[in-house]
């Protein structure tokens, strides 16, 4: 690891996906905090996975991520971004929210392929009985869509 | 914060502040996967702050914290750190863990002060239901301890 980054530094295609990747992560960033689900859609490999707070297996898909997303939002109250940190390709965004009264601290850890499109998103959420007020909620939300739509 | 980072970033104090900020990283990581924790304990700051995953409000205090770490790497079994990510003075650092049957990730989130000392530390960890079992066998394990100091 430490070779490949030390030579991508310094080499041509490298800036390329710099760019490429600080265009994305503003990208995701600017469409979740305005709801612009499009434009979040946009940054998404379409074979992206979904590690959630609370199961240890993926949803795989634009379209799975993308609802989730739409419905975890209408959820969180006060959502905003707070540090970010970079590693070798990938991301890092800290974020809190709060349901009702229970404030929340979370992180968004997102991998980008070579093309610059997001193709995991790993989200970490703290304290943990949130994420179970918030998975029932948002499993609520999508089932009651879900037989809407039927 | 852009300029104070392009300022620090071609001043000497921030190459010391860099150095010392690598060296803290480098002993916490040494010190947490071999379970010495005087050598985490020297890069802990007095009044460090420990934001844990189950809760939303933190202990403060390095005794307190070095308890809580040296119960829960008694639970945490095959664990190992995974990518890195760094912010302005922060990092991030991903880690993997199982507890029997239950395989965990979760991310540190270190800050720093001007001495380079850890000065909070933020745990998250998913899937949350193992974030159930964790603290309470931790909670049990440092009552029993308490109780027999006794």
């Amino acid at each position: 690891m430490t070779t490949t980054s030390s030579f991508a530094r310094g080499s041509h295609p490298s800036d390329e996906r710099a760019l490429l990747t600080h265009a994305t992560i503003e990208a995701w960033k600017q469409g979740i905090v305005s709801g612009d689900w499009d434009a979040v859609s946009d940054v998404l490999a379409e074979d992206v996975a979904y590690h959630n707070p609370a199961s240890l297996e993926p949803y795989v898909g634009k379209s799975a991520l993308v609802t989730v997303l739409r419905t975890v939002f209408n959820i969180f109250q006060d959502f905003e971004y707070l540090r970010e940190f970079s590693g070798e390709s990938d991301y890092v965004l800290e974020f809190r929210a709060r349901i009702g009264d229970a404030q929340l601290f979370g992180v968004d850890i997102i991998e980008l392929n070579e093309h610059g499109l997001i193709v995991n998103l790993m989200v970490m959420i703290r304290p943990a009985d949130v994420v179970g007020t918030l998975s029932a909620e948002a499993a609520r939300r999508i089932g009651a869509a879900g037989a809407a739509a039927e």
